[in-house]
């Protein structure tokens, strides 16, 4: 749903204006770039290490085995590696974002938002 | 997945430890106790609303259409209605997560962990 991908991009643009970056989004599938055409766009930009954020709550099976398949990262392994501009680049992918007193604020928020 | 039913019962205890509640947990399908089920066991509490908190980041189908029905909220409306212990207990839905500066710094947070 197009939800998604307006959260991802806010999210991301939200974690650029406090970090240098750079930064990409790319989506698993149902929106544009997928995931190989996100790690080639960094090309050009002398990175050394890429890190795919998945912007899930839990683990499921698409931090499990999409996303790591899609990102190059064999079963078993925490990291792969692209080439870019000729030389090997590493690429990690992060735990979702799971249980954080941050998130438990926000959603009892959102409840008090809805009874207004 | 299970990781799913733990992280919702690790934040539902997290807001229970700030909020008084009564708090509970219920699932759309593979896990247990349903969302019907869920609203029942409010039943002896004495509450007269009950906010349903979807703990998804974004809107998608399970938001705007599943969540909704199994509360028993009519397409189109915001509110519905369940009876409890001989009378009418009103029902709403919370908006999903969404975009917050918060989840940005969880996020950010979890991609550096990735690089430990």
């Amino acid at each position: 749903m197009p939800y998604n991908k307006a959260l991802v991009e806010a999210l991301a643009e939200m974690i650029g204006k406090k970090h240098p970056g750079p930064i990409r989004t790319a989506y698993l599938n149902a929106n544009q770039p997928q995931i190989p055409d996100g790690l080639k766009s960094f090309a050009g930009t002398n990175v050394h290490s890429i890190v795919a954020l998945p912007l899930f709550l839990a683990h499921g099976v698409h931090t499990t085995e999409d996303i790591p398949r899609e990102l190059g990262i064999a079963r078993g392994e925490s990291r792969g590696s692209i080439n870019l501009d000729g030389r090997e680049v590493e690429i990690l992918c992060a735990q979702p974002l799971g249980v954080d007193e941050c998130i438990a604020t926000l959603a009892y928020q959102r409840a008090v938002e809805s009874l207004k």
